[in-house]
Formats: C-alpha cells, structure tokens, sequence
C-alpha cells in the first residue's frame, strides 16, 4: 500500500479498487496476527460528534501500532474557541502525524485537508462514512471468502453509511441495493458517482420497495432511523420507516446463508428486532470489532508503514 | 498470581485471603523495584464519577507496565447517549484488554462484566472500593510488617470504603470495627459476609460508640461524612457525625504506635482535625502513593503478567 | 543542562543566560534530529484554561521523548470538586513525574510547586508565558542566527506574553520595546526585573508611541488585544489598540529583514493584518512548531535527560 503514503481519506471514493482490496487484506493480515507493523507516530482525534467505537478502534489501533493518541476534545482546545479552522489545521500539522476527523459537514473535512500536509481521514460526516465500510466490507469478506458478485441490501435512512455503502460496494464489485422511504433517498450525486464506478461490473439500485431489495441478497444492512443531530425528529420517523425495519419475515426472503449487519449503536425493535440483532445469522459483533483491523490497515497505509 | 488471570474483582469477596496477600506481596515488591512486568496491553477507565487519585494511579499504573489507558468519558462517548451498557461492553470487550469502571450502581459492574469476557475492576462503586482496601492494606503491612492480628478502627460513615474495609481486613486476619451514627450503618448482608470470612481468625465489630472502637487499635481510618452524590445532605450531618472526628482526643486512646489513613480527598475540621492528618501518625499520603503500587499489581496479576 | 534537572519553571526569570542559551541550543538540535534522549516518564497537564498550541504541543514533545500524557481535566477530577490544591498537588507528587500547569493566578503556581517535590512548569498563567517566549526565542536564533544585540517590539496589550518577552530578551541580551496604550502597560515590577537582568547588556523600553518602538527592530510581535477571560470587553478595546495593529505600514518602519511573530490565536483585521500574516516576513508558523521543539528540550532538561 505504499501508494497511500501520506493521502487523505475524505471520502471512500478516493480510493482505487486495487486499494480497497489491498486495506482489507492488509487488515485481515492483521487480525490474524501475520503482520504487525511498527508505527511510533501520534494521531490526534478531532470529533465534533459523540463517538464510542470511532474513538476506541482508531485509539487501540494506533497503540497497536507503537504509535500515540491526542484527543483534541473540541470543548477543551482553542477549536472551540473560534479560532479559524485553516489555522488550526496549519499548526496541528506542525505537530502531528495524522488526523481522524469527526464533523458534521463534509467541507470541515476538506478545508482542515486542504491547509494540513498530514494525512486526514474522515471519521464520520453527515456525507460519509468510509471506515465503517472498510471494516463492513471486510465482514463480509471473512463470511463469503470473497466480495465480487455478492449483493448487499441496505434498508432505512439513506445517510452517510448509505452514502459510503453505495461507493464501496462498487468499488468491489459487489452489486448494491439502498431501499429508503421516498423522502429519505440518497443523494442522487453519491448515487451517480456509484454508477459509474460500478459500471460493467456491479448493479446500483435505488428503491423504495424493501421486500423486493432484499431478495436473494446475501448482506442485509441497517442503521438507526435518526442519526446523531436528529434526534428531534425520532418519533415522527418511526411509522416512515417502519416497513424497513430488518426483521425475521424480511430475513425470510433474503439469500438463506445471509449475514445481518449494523453499524451501531441499534434501536432495538426499531430498526432491528432483538431477535434478529441475536440471531444467529447477525455479524454485528465481528463487524463492531473489525473497526479497529480495517482502521489500522489504513493508519498503517497511510503513514506508509503497510508495507 | 497466575490464578486471577482473566477473572474480575468487583467485591473484595472475589478474591481469596491467599490472593490478597499475594497481591499485597507482588506490590511491594514492584514498589521496591524487584520486579517490573512488561504488559503491553490497553486499559480502558469508564468513571461516572469524578476521580483525581484512582484516575491517575491506574493511568500511571498502566504506563509503568508499559501498557495504554483509554479515558471512555461517558460525555463524550455514545455510554452518555443512552445505548444499552450490554452492547456497549460486547463492543469494548473486542478492542480493550481490561476495564476499571468507578459507578454508582454495583449492578452496572455486574451487567458490564457479565457481557465482556476481558476482566473488569471496580473502581468505586455505591457498595464497595476494593481497589482503595487494597492500597490501605499495602500502607498498614509496611508499617507493622504483618496484618493478621491487628486492630482497625472505621470512623463515620457506613460507606462503600467501610464495606471494602470490613472484608478486606476479615480476608487478611485483622480485626475491624465499623463506628458510625445509628441511621449510618454498614449494611448488614456485608457485615455477614465479613463475619463468615472472619469467622475463627478475627473479630467483626460494627459499634455507635467512638471511643470505644479506637480503644488500642493500630490503625484509625475515616473517610468524608458526605460522599459524592451526597453534596446536598452535608451541613446536616455535621452534628451527626461529629463524635466520629479523628482528632488528638480520640487518636490517645488508640495503641500508642497507631497510624491513621484516610482515603481522600479529606475536609479538615470535619471527619479529621488539621493536626491529626499532618501529625506523625498520619500514613495519608504514603496511602495515596500506593493506590499505584496495588493497582499496578491488580492490572499485571488480572492480565496474566503478574509473574 | 544537568543543572536544571528536578527545577520548577514557574518564571522565565527562574532561568540564568546561559540556562535559556542551553535550552535553545539543545531545542535546536532536537530540531535537527542530532540527538533524541529517550525519557519513558509521565507528564501531567492540568489546564484551567482552553489551549490547543499548549496542551499538543507538549504532549507530542513527551511522546516523542518515549513518555506519556495524563490529562488531568479539572472538569473530571477532584480539582474541580474544591480539595484544596496543596493536597492536590502533594498527591500527583507521588504518582507523576512532571506536571505543566496553565492556571490563571500565579500564586496557584507558585502553590503548587511548594507542595510537589516533581519539576512544575507554568503552560501560562496571568503573570507569565515562558513556554511561549522560548519558542520565540528559538524563532529568532534560527532566522538570524543569533540573539545578542537584536531589538524585539512588542505591539498592543502588556500582558503575560509582554511580560515574558521583557525577561526573556533580557535573559539573552536582545533589545526589548514593549508599546501598549498607557491603560495597558506591562506590570512595573515585571519592568524592573527585566531591567536589572538587562544591565549594561541590553536596552528595556516601556513606550505608548508604536512607530518610534518598530524603528529599526529585527522582530514585531503581537499578540490578542484581548486574552482568554477578557472576552466581554473585546470590542471596547478596538479602538483604543487600533494604533498598535501590526500592519503594512508599521512594518515599513522596522528593519527591511524584520521578522513577524504571534503567539496565536489571531484576529486577523484586529491585532494584525491578514497581509502581514500570511506574508513573506511572517515566521508565525515555524514559531507554532517551534512550541514542540523548545518544550522538548525543557521537558528533558528537567527531568534529567537532556544531556
């Protein structure tokens, strides 16, 4: 991955298809204990959104690398405190290694990357959600040995994890099917850029019908009905998004060797069923726990110690 | 200490009279420099409440054993967002090595280490403080050389401190006496449990009357009359507690070599007079200090590097 | 610097010349990769004020130096919860090994220290910056290659940062005008000090007048007209710092080789113009870096391992 050396990840679309095939294998090196690269760099975490997996995965990932964590908690630094975010970016790229930013909008991401040197890697925004496909993605790569082909069904909000879901499933050449209500479609841009990647390769559907998305898929996808920052709106939602909701008579059409997965944390009864979310077809925790292989592959990469 | 490899401690009670000596041994010996196990792993802390000394004591335990610490702030992690503390100890079990969580409720410690394989300490909770019994053995063991046999007097409230004292020292052979108000008891399931582990080595006494608790015991201990949580009720039980002060009057009856330990943060002129803590019986800041030794025995023993 | 191993540095002032000389020499070849002493120890950080520079930059200096961070968040601790400090402070002494402090009054400095037996540095308080001014200093030994001899203006509010620079040009024989509006003048004690450190090696200069103080000088420096707890009286200040503004034309005064340093954040358009900031004699960035290098070699002095 000697490529990667000193790039961004701002969106899962700046990568190739041969990188995101060379990250996941990378991470599966890793987790199974082939490879361990030694990394003594420091990363510094910039979240504007609560977090518990981001935080802990990337942080774990990076002790496992020898390396360091700063926790640039924005209520406890000058970003806070209204100081321009060119400026900040300027001078953390004075000190640190590598950047994990979680922010509400995706231009955030872009200006800190455009005035920094070091390497920024989105940690979630309200566009995008690059790792967390990264280590949904190599879930799926663990269960069917392979990825090309198979066909991933994503069902309610059609968010950042829709968003990153669309790009990474054609990068892989897996077909992709988003069925959202009609009012919570994705972005048609994100939905385009999918196309192209995938074409001639894989299918990209866009649909407001769940039992016809889920039939035959091998992958069934969900995540909350309202995201962090619309919590206001929860309870209205509910009845909208009720006929998405991942349950044991919609399993009942999909692919019967197919795998469940969430990106946390779930609603249990809402989007989810408890009985589903336990069940035995669920990888959520496999999932939960490949945050932090597919995040230190990518640290590894960037930082140019995959090698 | 092979033996409490992968086990928690959420109650003095889970360990065995054996274990705690060895614990108690084990530190001293890291404190002398004898033995420095290496144990590269990561330490996640979980506190819902505030915290200076068992904070730091574990971090800088963790980092002398050349390990990591993880701060899970419940402000900004997704525990303070409502998310079941089931998944969120499924999820935490697959990135952390060990977790020391300060609560209110025992039965949070309970639910979190029934859902997460990796040990879990109690690090404070409403019933219990085993970790800070720990220290204070450590601090009477080097002061007298050996435990079993001697006197500990508790003054004032029947708290989590008094609960872990009362097991702790029936585990080690050393006679106990809890003296509080009569509306500030111990309760009484613990004052059973302590007199079954005491039973045929050493006596259990829980008594209202101050003077004679101290009577030609080694060692007075008090702690603040309102613990955190407890702020709103603190004027008021001034006068309640006040034949409880650890002061020159009361400290004459004790045995003439006794020490006084307190656990801290102290308030001077209520539980324990400014001559007393800073007199030469006082042990309170070489109390302090050990909090790190014992810890740093705990986290090596619990992660199987304690050898 | 073995001399220095175990010192507090709670003022610039507490250095001698040779002192501040021999921390910049060994922060300049930390710099330059010449040496890098390995210093596995625990920094503490406990800042009652909002920092980004401060708290990374000394963090990453640690890191660097194989050590670790604690962050000892008032808002988390007992600090926060009124245990007087000298007990605070007694206790880190047994668990870390160096504590930097950003606090607003001195005298909590000047406590603390008192009470820890482990090196305490002042990361800014009211009265003083020192951390800042020898990366300043650093700055200016880099650019023109030496110290002695230079004059450095300061423009706009006789703050910490003023006070700093006047004993810290002192220290190292540089000429120091330091022009504020006549209700903002540096501390007379502070001006004294400075003087009598500067005797029969360097000029000490307290003016109103901006043009006569840039005449000639290699180094203008500014800083916020109004510091962290000032806030509310930001806007009535404008007009009374306007003629202290570091811009085009007040920088046409100064030496044709004149650098620009602040100790950030700015306010472009207030303090300074954004045209001076981002232009060619602006040495603000290398300045922010020079944060980590400068406070490397202190971290290593104190603690010993700077040799």
């Amino acid at each position: 991955m000697e490529a990667m050396k000193g790039r961004d990840l701002l969106s899962l679309a700046d990568l190739t298809p041969d990188e995101v095939q060379g990250l996941l294998d990378l991470a599966g090196q890793m987790k199974a204990g082939k490879v361990a690269p030694h990394c003594p760099k420091v990363l510094g975490l910039l979240f504007y959104k609560a977090s518990t997996r981001t935080r802990v995965s990337f942080s774990v990932a990076m002790y496992q690398l020898g390396g360091q964590v700063l926790d640039l908690n924005p209520n406890v630094t000058q970003v806070g405190r209204g100081e321009p975010l060119e400026d900040t970016a300027r001078v953390l790229d004075r000190y640190l290694d590598i950047m994990a930013i979680r922010t509400f909008e995706q231009q955030d991401l872009e200006t800190f990357a455009h005035h920094a040197q070091i390497p920024v890697i989105n940690a979630l925004s309200d566009l995008e959600h690059p790792c967390q496909i990264l280590a949904d993605l190599l879930t799926v790569q663990e269960t069917f040995g392979t990825l090309a082909g198979l066909t991933l069904t994503y069902l309610g909000d059609g968010n950042n994890v829709a968003h990153s879901l669309l790009l990474g499933c054609a990068l892989v050449g897996m077909n992709v099917r988003v069925a959202t209500p009609p009012e919570y479609k994705p972005l048609p841009a994100i939905v385009e850029q999918a196309k192209a990647i995938a074409e001639g390769r894989s299918e990209v559907t866009v649909t407001h019908d769940p039992e016809t998305a889920v039939k035959a898929a091998q992958v069934l996808y969900t995540d909350v009905w309202a995201s962090m920052g619309q919590e206001a709106d929860a309870a209205s939602r509910i009845p909208i998004f009720q006929p998405y909701q991942v349950n044991e008579p919609l399993l009942s059409l999909a692919d019967p060797k197919a795998i469940v997965l969430h990106c946390l944390p779930a609603h249990r009864g809402e989007e989810i069923t408890d009985g589903v979310m336990e069940g035995e077809q669920s990888k959520i925790w496999d999932q939960a726990e490949n945050r932090l292989h597919a995040q230190k592959a990518l640290l590894a990469s960037l930082l140019g110690a995959g090698a």
